[in-house]
């Protein structure tokens, strides 16, 4: 890959109606987005004209709300939605340059699952697949796979760090040439290129091969969202890309030193790790305009709604019978979650002297995501500070609604960064990992590389099996 | 569904490069065609156009080969494959009919994780998924799952028995009406339509709900391939088609007798099943041709491919030394591996009095399906004598070599079964489900049913964890 100045990367990180809470009730939203194909193909369209490196979605496999009744439940309009791996592997079919960055728990999957389909979505997309490897850390997941609690989280992040490690090598099965296809003498592949990975380890045992060929990207690109110290330590080792989300320009900072500072350790340089934190834009032609904005969607979170998130910050009580526009009720003084959670929601409402009502809408909105209110200069000028500043190679934009929030977005803010040559007119390659300007992996069973000698002493056995 | 005349259903069996265990070998073979998304797409077109009631993918999880050495594995084209709910989805944004029926095992999969992707499917194509259920039989799959021997058949079943009543459970999680999504009150759904599963079996422990609305098709079509007894009675339970592989005529109508006879007592009637027995056709002007483009498939069955997979048969034998254009060796007396095959087998070779080269050829080329060689018109003439005669409902069509195979059924044979009335010529649906002729399943939970009430009762507790 030639060598190119270092752009701002850029991913459209989709919600079903968008990522504001009360998106789907927003009167130009795609309510029904989460099960509506036209939906995403028209937004990925339109990311893709304006040059993203790529689209994210986030996953549980579960019904994850943190309502406390089912009256609230009832008013999440994200609960319904496409499995990130179907329906990408559509978008796919559709699309000729984004990538696709799919998010999939190594708690409740098996790593042969995992490895083929991602494996099977970069053939379809001919190079454009990436997996946002995450653990599984709620109750009503562990729930739907025969558990009554979910893993611990030390164990999550064993298991998940035995877990990609196993994906990677079923995805070195075979070498990049390893397929001749010679009709004329009838040799299928070349059998020196065959690895049989024969894991054997604390949490898996999976022989292999895979049953899919090495992929076009070499393997699909390798994200991360962890901001735990096992999280951090994983990707370090393993991601090529980081989620993040952090409000302030010195958190962004610390953090992108951190995560980088880790690499030499495992022998990889500050440019094989991209960090990309979240950003929730608010779009306005004023700061007033923007603002009015914010307040409209503000405005359509359901008291219920917002009394029950907030009910989860005083350890589940019930807050409907208060007063929505007078002082919160008094907080507890310790709690069984999260005990820093608990803190800055009672500094936030002390601080500023906050209604229940203002309250909720405060952490119920951007769930907690840096949020920028303002024209697109402002906007352009945030993201290009982040940048420029060590905190961040690029952001993963956070629609506060759908299809608007995006096409405001793709419309007003990108043509900035672009005049500012801050982000690309024109695709630079035609896989995700070219586009984000990660290097091509090498396999590591191939000869030439070192590690793979001793690798491949244990050649491969055939799998003998009924076909 | 408006009452109409009974019609051949006919689904496209697809292998990469086709059935015959040499297709990638023929001339015109698209020999990548495992890991081809064009070649997908230009055969799955080609069967839209024709009508086909749907594409049909089987699937292992692992390189499932019959060969006892890495140079006769080394000859097989079909061992690098996309994973099939993967490449159907893609292919549900490129076409508008045709429906997909993928395999997929309930031996090493969760029933969470299926319900979810195939209706994933469902709703990414609009109501054309369907599922064929089976249960995992070799080592090389088990050996990927932290396992050192599948599991035993008998269990296998009992397990394929819970998974379907959990899926089909998760399915019914919300009434087709559930999601009202009504922006002015601020309802995304009705709280009486959700209903939540609380499975506790004995393989399985899966609370829901599933976190995809009820899909167009109710649920995904359910297809099913066992012929053994516990497979019958499952298939008799549960299945809406059955894809059965049957020699001769008699065989199939005892068969189809067999199961059919089955439903009552399920409370299901003859028309909720269809049975689909497999047909491997070679197509030729006059049946001289046909005979010579089956030969030409024949040799190119390469000695080692064609002695490992009866090397097999032998109990593992190491056929290679032994003289191809002369008798077989002495068979054993018995096998560990399958009797029945060691018998049929033998018998074959001492009736026929077959060289070695002759009776590999008989094994392995359409790996014991149903063979017609022929015309047009004697290949229609077949099928309609199967059809009119009780021993099936429609075929899945199985193309020795691809795409040529495939054309050559759609160029000469479906247009004679649709002069003669027994094949559509237009779409009646616009659901794989309409089009086959099965009616839209009830939702067990839904009001009105009478199994619903006892299971409503024990309502909804709202799944609580973080968003």
């Amino acid at each position: 890959m030639s060598k190119r100045k270092e752009q701002i990367r850029l991913g459209a990180f989709l919600q079903a109606t968008g990522h504001h809470v009360a998106s789907w009730r927003h009167p130009q939203a795609d309510a029904d987005a989460g099960l509506n194909f036209e939906h995403y193909k028209a937004v990925t369209q339109l990311a893709e004209r304006a040059k993203f490196d790529a689209i994210f979605l986030a996953d549980g496999v579960g019904v994850r709300d943190r309502s406390t009744s089912v009256e609230a439940l009832s008013r999440n309009g994200k609960l319904a939605t496409f499995e990130p791996l179907t329906l990408f592997s559509a978008l796919s079919a559709v699309t000729e340059h984004i990538g696709f960055i799919a998010t999939a728990s190594t708690s409740y999957n098996e790593p042969y699952h995992l490895a083929r389909q991602f494996a099977s979505l970069d053939w379809l997309s001919d190079g454009r697949a990436g997996w946002n490897v995450v653990t599984s850390g709620t109750e009503a997941e562990a729930l739907n796979f025969n558990r009554e609690k979910h893993f611990e989280h030390a164990n999550r992040y064993e298991r998940a760090d035995e877990f990609v490690d196993v994906v990677g090598g079923l995805w070195d099965s075979w070498e990049d040439d390893a397929f001749k296809i010679d009709k004329e003498s009838g040799v299928f592949f070349d059998q020196d290129k065959l690895h049989v990975l024969n894991h054997k380890g604390t949490h898996f045992s999976v022989k292999g091969p895979l049953n899919v060929a090495r992929t076009p990207q070499g393997h699909p690109v390798i994200v991360q969202a962890g901001a735990s110290e096992p999280g951090k330590e994983l990707a370090a080792r393993t991601a090529e890309v980081i989620f993040t989300a952090w409000q302030t320009l010195e958190e962004a900072q610390a953090f992108y030193a951190d995560v980088k500072g880790r690499l030499t350790k495992f022998g990889r340089t500050p440019d094989q790790l991209k960090v990309m934190p979240g950003v929730f834009p608010v779009i306005g032609k004023t700061q007033e305009e923007a603002e009015a904005k914010y307040q409209l969607l503000q405005q359509l979170i359901h008291p219920s709604v917002g009394l029950a998130l907030l009910g989860g910050v005083y350890g589940g009580k019930d807050l409907s019978s208060f007063e929505l526009d007078a002082p919160p009720p008094p907080f507890p003084d310790d709690t069984n979650g999260s005990k820093s959670r608990l803190k800055l929601v009672r500094d936030l409402a002390e601080r500023e002297g906050l209604t229940l009502r203002q309250l909720y809408e405060r952490i119920a909105g951007a769930r907690g995501h840096w949020t920028v209110v303002g024209t697109p200069e402002h906007i352009a000028d945030q993201l290009q500070l982040w940048f420029e500043n060590g905190a961040a190679d690029g952001f993963n934009v956070m629609p506060p609604w759908l299809p608007g929030g995006l096409e405001e977005f793709v419309e007003h803010v990108v043509p900035i960064l672009q005049q500012r040559g801050l982000f690309r007119t024109e695709y630079e390659g035609s896989t995700l990992r070219e586009n984000l300007g990660l290097p091509y992996p090498h396999n590591r069973f191939a000869k030439g590389d070192a590690a793979a000698t001793a690798a491949a002493a244990a050649q491969p056995e055939t799998a003998s099996a009924v076909a």
